[in-house]
């Protein structure tokens, strides 16, 4: 076998075979392969795409280029979630509480964000004291214990998807569904868990703006974890706004937090966590039905065992979990500012979630860059949304960073995401 | 500008201009782009295409990337010739020497060959004492003197063309119109003559199996001579057997000879000569048309004045001409096996262009790497071409080598590639 005849095969419209993929991953991830040989490969797979059994291979073969978790210490049925990415989405947060209040095991492995906010390890590490990086042991044992642990994913989880992601984002090659859908669940399927819950953004702030895309990457995610022998369910959810109203590090750790608490929580937000957890309570064997685990659901986040939970989590994992009740948190940041909007009686008929997105990014909550820090403390919070009726003077939403500079970027920014119109939007 | 905006442009259907392929043809060039991002633009390239603008841009960028030859010094129109590759392709030998006698300019710059055979200058360097690297003005010199010289292609020809052909060999994506006839051009245009005359090859022996493809090269070749102002013509001939009878290099060199002597010459390497010298002529300015042309390339090739220019090229250039006359000169190596065929009377019903090319090479006429040398006197004669009768114990052909084992090798692989029938072909 020989790297140039794979590349002919697929660019010629050609099937590749279990082992032609596997040739290719560990060729690649061990350095036999060069770089430009990998390229002109991705960029004929991107023309003359994967089917459904190469999707599944090339998931294995990056599953099986690194560590795999094993989570047999973990009584019970473990299950995990993952979102493709959106602006605002700290739905980890509040689903994890709500379902490990219901009994269903979440030893979930999360990554650091590159781009508009930091991910959930980021969000996390925003909270004092938190500890992001445990020993095996300890984190089998607060899953067993609580229900429920997030850890940092490791360097060693499918490592021929990192190398392959990297090479990907710099050649033009990341936007084909079996090629994402098979770097997402490479990774899903070496942290372990028996059932995988996915929700798959789609909108104006969504990697799939459109829902066909968004409908053929989570066929094809759930066929990958079917044919891996996992319970899976996808959700294609609207990314046309931010989710809920924080966006950034902190400010988003708190917004989840005051959801679990039922103050005032943003009806998009509430509606989404319910449907992920319940499905979660559903693929955990909790409830006999997705309708019956979404109950369950709102059963524990109104009787307060949810919010109990998370408290139980940062308290176990961190240094304490008063902070979770401090009406400042997130709220913290040197500056502030606000968008102050002026004109008519207005509605906001639509928001840009990108320009949202760069604006959080540019007060200092993303980082473009791996080795970039993050300012825990920056981020966005909208007064308004889309239908939201604005007057003269209302404040359409808020900046925090601790870079007066980065504030000022970011506010003018946001300025640009918001649309108005005169009439209600429907 | 980025590379990376280039490929998406490319890889969505986009059209490059001037400037966006010039910066990536000097980046490259010059290192700032990396392969692996030049590959993926170069498969985006293979599927998308390249409009006749885009091919046009990217010849002279990549003519301007190096050395370009300025032939002033050198009265007359100087026409060069170029053939996309064969087997047993002699042509130069013999339509140089033509063309000069009658008066047209040949400054030619030729490469060594990879693969069936050597290059032209590997096949001159097979006349003992031959020079193919000479200063400058010795070859403005000759050229002004005897009407041909032909030297070794400078490292400095189209440089960009070079570093892009050997990424192109390795990743997949020689086989696109524009790239090959941007990447032939580009070296024509720099080596300086003011008329081309192509030879698009079209057969099982050919990079091009098939006229379609064979029409839209030779139709895209023109265009880009056309646009740089360069009076222009293309042959597409037939490849599906060698052409003429010898294949290597020192016995091609005594069959060239042997044509312009006019001893028994295969009439389609006859003919052929006679078509591509009677358009150097008429390009050339010493004929009013083509067929004039060809006439006039009848004539000096009857009067011997076509042989003595040879013998005259060779003088000069080398050490002396007497070996062209030699009729053991192409047939010294150590070692020779004939071919008989045993069997019922039979026609030659095909040839396999391509394994009697590998035989060729695996004789040692050819090499398969840049570093490797070559034997100038291994090769092979072809007693019968398709459509002559065979009798039992007729020889069909002859494999010369200085290696005993690779004559065996050459031999047994000789024999794979004649078909037989028992009537006549059309």
């Amino acid at each position: 076998m020989n790297i140039l005849d794979l590349i002919y095969k697929k660019r010629d419209g050609g099937k590749l075979s279990r082992e032609d993929i596997r040739y290719f991953v560990e060729g690649y991830t061990e350095g036999s392969i060069p770089d430009y040989q990998a390229s002109a490969l991705l960029m004929a797979i991107f023309f003359e795409k994967l089917d459904e059994e190469e999707t599944y291979e090339l998931t294995m073969a990056m599953r099986d280029s690194g560590d795999i978790a094993d989570l047999s210490a973990i009584s019970g049925i473990k299950v995990d979630k993952h979102s493709t990415g959106g602006v605002g989405d700290k739905t980890t947060l509040i689903v994890a509480p709500i379902a490990a209040s219901a009994g269903v095991k979440i030893a979930k492995m999360s990554g650091r964000g590159l781009g508009f906010t930091g991910g959930t390890i980021d969000k996390l590490e925003a909270i004092p004291g938190m500890r992001t990086s445990l020993e095996t042991g300890e984190f089998y044992e607060l899953v067993n214990r609580l229900g429920m642990s997030v850890i940092g994913q490791t360097a060693h989880i499918a490592a021929a998807d990192k190398k392959l992601y990297a090479l990907r984002d710099v050649t033009g090659t990341v936007e084909n569904t079996g090629l994402i859908a098979s770097s997402i669940m490479s990774k899903k399927l070496a942290s372990g868990s028996d059932s995988i819950v996915l929700d798959v953004k789609c909108g104006n702030g969504a990697f799939m703006e459109h829902i066909e895309e968004a409908e053929e990457l989570a066929r094809a995610m759930v066929k990958i974890g079917e044919s891996a022998g996992k319970r899976i369910a996808a959700f294609i959810t609207d990314m046309n706004q931010p989710l809920g109203r924080a966006v950034g590090n902190s400010i988003e750790v708190a917004e989840a937090a005051s959801l679990l608490r039922l103050e005032e929580p943003d009806p998009e937000l509430l509606e989404l966590s319910l449907y992920l957890s319940g499905a979660m309570i559903f693929l955990g064997g909790k409830a006999s039905g997705f309708h019956e685990g979404r109950e369950l659901a709102r059963e524990k986040l109104e009787s307060g065992a949810a919010y109990e939970k998370l408290r139980e989590f940062v308290s176990a994992q961190g240094r304490d979990a008063s902070v979770l009740s401090d009406p400042e948190f997130g709220r913290k940041a040197k500056y502030s500012a606000d968008y102050v909007y002026h004109g008519p009686d207005a509605f906001v008929s639509a928001i840009s979630t990108r320009e949202v997105g760069l604006a959080s990014q540019h007060a200092g909550a993303g980082r473009a860059r791996k080795d970039e820090s993050i300012d825990p403390e920056a981020g966005i919070y909208l007064e308004a949304k889309i239908g939201s009726l604005l007057k003269d003077g209302s404040i359409a939403a808020r900046v925090y960073s601790n870079d007066e500079g980065k504030l000022r970027t970011a506010l003018s920014e946001l300025k640009g995401a918001y649309r108005f119109s005169s009439s209600e939007p429907e």
